[in-house]
């Protein structure tokens, strides 16, 4: 963050005042459609400080987002938007920005050096302007895709906000460079599902999953683990629905929280609180891996179908729960108290189906590996054919939810289902994907998978940074590729991943060493990211790792858990053929395009009634 | 071509008087600008027949394409447009149709099963419909590019102009499919350069090379030669421009003429005039092969630079030209004679420089080769700075003109100019390159390339109806990938082209051995041709041959004459690295766009002055 210097500090606000004179008139509604009845359901602090506050709603019917950005301490301006992935370069804007003598708001965009231009196409369109007594008021829409080259298209999945703020007056649009601005991001789930709340039962009872007064470390990041049980004897329920509880005050500081189950085989777990990588933490702790409910930033409540329910209590299964709270600091504030969590809604009659979580897309194994220097590598895993068809019920199983999962250096995620060698329908697809901001996510549509269908997960990967091959594996800075998939009825299939078959990899190292004479040691003694790290990165050998990877056989993973497979041959198993591929959506620009002005808008502010 | 049957040609008729009757009033101009000031100069035959005749203007600085339709005999409309390669599905088209009460002028574009559809946005604007003594004659003009995503983007190089007929009514243009009419298409350059015509010499004389009443023969496709001479003595003369003598009434016969230089080494050559692939042809014709000047349809007069000419005459070179005629017979007219051929302007001042003739590309060797059944593989050849440093003069070389050259699946060719690892500028490009439409082009803008410089041609072939590997080589069923560029002043270089280095395939047929169970000979017998037969196709080897050609060193032929290279060592070459690559100009849409109709034009046709 960058603090400005007292001076600007002064000036700043003598600006401010100014403006904020100025502006005295009251605009109702500036034009265009109203705004929407309901209020805004949707609710994000973006700034660290909670000077920024956007609430939102969404249309699918319009293809359109209000929003409503409330700025509490109005300086000169502010400007607000998105990006690909949280750079304040390359942005689609939205400018309130005064010259000093009138206000005015404006559809914009940065270039790559962080300049602002106005867009020839206004697709951000002023509802109403308003002082209230928390601050100034905007509400505003944009369709989610607008045909203009300039702008960001807003899809499923993470959308990474971005917003400054204007200290002082400019005399124009162009004199105004991002760098020079106290900018951030935040990430969020723009398009929320459109999902009608399932019938709850009425036995629910609720249980508060929190760490109580937690001192949060004055550290940008802190993962906090606190270990609680449920009562002795408590019998096995259905979890129908849970939600996250933020200590008020706290809702810029609490980033994501999960609860876990412990492992089983383990008669009790020791109590702990405290930063999940403190050397004091028990080891055992490790054994608290299974999700029962994991919440970030911007999610709602999230509820399970009506038909299912995610079991826990009873025999078989550990009374310990682990909670995780991710705390993100960057003001390093001193001093705050804590005591968020996780609200869990449960119900002793059991509804007709326990819900599962079944795991799709790599294996944890070095052989499959991401060449350094990469932008957009994409590595696939599949769930063939033959495992669905072994492993799930005549009548298949429906996906409702699901989590996408990678290290460091994942960007887009998705799962497709495939059918006789179609591509059928996107499971979940996140093409801003960040490692930073995992959450379960409901599906706007339930996907129904059925015997024989196959499930194709892709993760690409930046390797930008790196200057060695990113290989396969559970460490921070090896990579991953996951989608947990939660979904009704339980099976006994846990794990239905792939890698490519681990001899055919053998074949790429010495086809390498005949291109490039012998540097990669094909000796049996070397492991696999030894060889990888022989690699000379040319074209040649980048291509020929992409070209085996989309053409040798793989070995499958069609488990009941990490350990047991099913019966079968799993390996050196035929990549699975995609005759025809899902087309692209062909995007509509809005028809409503007439309406919006040609420049940016002229905008009074005045005294509402707020 | 269709002919319909007779009951239908009457009712067509009928229509046709019925629209004629009722389009009598005269309509001067409809809207938006007027039309140039300065008459067509490009014009081109649309049909076989002749029935209709496109004239058209370019506007550089308006970005935009003047034509003018003439329709000799109107029956119930036309259509006219432009395509990838030709085809009527997936179209751009501009349709005049009636419903038999009005008749309306549209833009259009038609499905991939060949039904028409209205374009959202009308870019094809009409500005003249009028009936003359001729018939009638359409108005209208396009911009280059619209941002309409079902226009056609009007390029450099070859363009397909399609054209159908209406020969009935149609209640809307919906109802119109294109399978149903009378169609074709005519490849064009339709963006030619506006270049000022240099000042030619006062004692320019002019010499005309044709065969004298050529009996066209009744089948589709004839190339005929002929043989004249020089005469005796003919001293040393620059040829300063040439332009194409067409027989009247041939003008949809004659597709492309060419006059070739025969080989100085053979004191005569036998008179001939008869097709060139008669059995009667002396085989000594085949050294006649070195261009001297060339054209195809819808080309104008080529001018050499100012300061350069193409010498002919004289010591050291021969005395004997063959004319090459192309006609193109597809209605199987009989009787038709022809006296068409070529102009050559020349002086026997010489001026400054002599012009000359440089190949680019690839060699003609099969080690490169082309899988089947890929619709855009690309093959790209090298002229390596190493080989301009040591064979161009220090203050280089000035390409103006550039014939672009493959055999058959040939689809795109271009050629770029590289410097210190950066791309520079394109030299000649062809995004809708056809085997069938060979010509000389003028440069828009002259292309400098100094020693040290690199050239890049790189051609994309489409494999689509081939079962077997295309291999490189001179037979019609291999392929090619040539740029033979037109440039002063002349050098020693003749050639500068590459292919990959026969070693590094080797070791990629041997890789495709290990990955495939040894199914291609790699023993030392085995041809090149031979063992491309044997890979079996599959992603992998088709992608590692795609790495092996951007990656593998290469072979350059450096060289004086296709058998002389120069000094040095040529083998084992490192392809020329290239740091940055030029980028698309960005697409402005046209500023005018509010100018348009929203929808179809109500048109009036009536006598007119003419």
């Amino acid at each position: 963050m960058q603090v400005p210097s007292p001076s600007v500090r002064e000036a700043a606000s003598m600006y401010g005042t100014a403006v904020a004179v100025f502006l005295v008139i009251l605009v109702a509604a500036l034009q265009g459609s109203a705004p929407p009845e309901s209020p805004f359901p949707y609710r994000i602090p973006l700034d660290p400080e909670g000077t920024l506050e956007l609430s939102w709603n969404v249309s699918y019917v319009q293809e359109t987002v209000h929003f409503q950005l409330l700025v509490r301490e109005l300086k000169a301006g502010v400007l607000f938007g998105m990006s690909d992935r949280g750079e304040l370069e390359n942005a689609d804007l939205v400018v309130l920005w005064t010259d000093g003598d009138s206000a005015h708001f404006g559809d914009a965009w940065s270039d790559q050096k962080g300049q602002i231009h106005l867009d020839a196409q206004q697709d951000y369109q002023l509802l109403r302007a308003q002082r209230t007594r928390e601050g100034l008021s905007l509400l505003f829409k944009r369709p989610f895709g607008t045909c203009d080259p300039k702008d960001y298209l807003i899809e499923d999945g993470t959308v990474h906000l971005v917003y400054g703020i204007l200290e002082e007056p400019f005399q124009s649009l162009e004199a105004i460079n991002v760098s020079s601005l106290q900018t951030g991001l935040q990430r969020v789930q723009l398009l929320k599902p459109n999902i009608s709340i399932p019938a709850l039962p009425s036995d629910m009872r609720t249980m508060e999953i929190r760490a109580p007064d937690v001192l949060v470390p004055s550290q940008e990041t802190t993962y906090w683990c606190y270990i609680t049980e449920l009562p002795d004897g408590f019998p096995r329920h259905h979890i129908v629905m849970y939600e996250p509880i933020v200590t008020e005050g706290n809702e810029a500081l609490v980033h994501h929280m999960e609860v876990f189950q412990c492992a089983a085989e383990f008669e009790s777990f020791p109590h702990f609180s405290g930063p999940c990588d403190s050397k004091m933490k028990p080891e055992r702790l490790n054994y608290c891996r299974h999700v029962l409910a994991a919440w970030a930033l911007g999610a709602k409540a999230f509820y399970y179908p009506e038909e299912a329910g995610l079991a826990f209590g009873g025999p078989g299964s550990s009374r310990f729960l682990r909670l995780e709270v991710h705390y993100h600091n960057p003001l390093m504030i001193k001093g705050r108290r804590d005591s968020s969590g996780i609200r869990l809604y449960y119900t002793a009659t059991l509804r007709r189906f326990d819900a599962g979580i079944m795991e799709l897309g790599l294996v944890y194994t070095p052989v499959m590996a991401i060449p350094p220097q990469e932008t957009g590598f994409v590595l696939t895993g599949y769930c063939t054919d033959k495992c669905t068809q072994l492993a799930l019920p005549p009548s298949g199983i429906h996906i409702f939810a699901s989590q996408l999962h990678t290290h460091l250096t994942g960007r887009k995620v998705v799962t497709v289902l495939a059918r006789d060698g179609r591509e059928k329908e996107i499971v979940n697809r996140d093409n801003h994907y960040s490692p930073h901001f995992q959450e379960i996510r409901m599906l706007k549509k339930v996907v129904s998978v059925h015997p024989g269908d196959v499930l194709i997960t892709s993760c690409t990967y930046n390797t930008g940074d790196r200057k060695l091959a990113t290989v396969g594996g559970f460490g921070i800075l090896e990579e991953m590729c996951v989608n947990y998939v939660h979904y009704y009825p339980l099976t006994q299939l846990e794990l239905c991943k792939s890698a490519v078959d681990p001899g055919f990899l053998q074949k790429y190292f010495h086809l390498v060493n005949r291109f490039n004479s012998e540097e990669v040691c094909t000796c049996p003694q070397a492991s696999v990211p030894e060889q990888f790290a022989s690699v000379p990165w040319n074209s040649f050998n980048r291509q020929v790792l992409k070209a085996l990877y989309s053409f040798a056989p793989i070995s499958m993973h069609c488990n009941k858990s990490s350990a047991v497979r099913f019966q079968g041959e799993w390996n050196l198993q035929p990549l699975p053929e995609i005759i025809s591929k899902l087309e692209e959506p062909t995007r509509h620009c809005p028809a409503s395009r007439g309406q919006s002005p040609a420049g940016p808008t002229m905008v009074s502010i005045g005294g509402g009634k707020g």
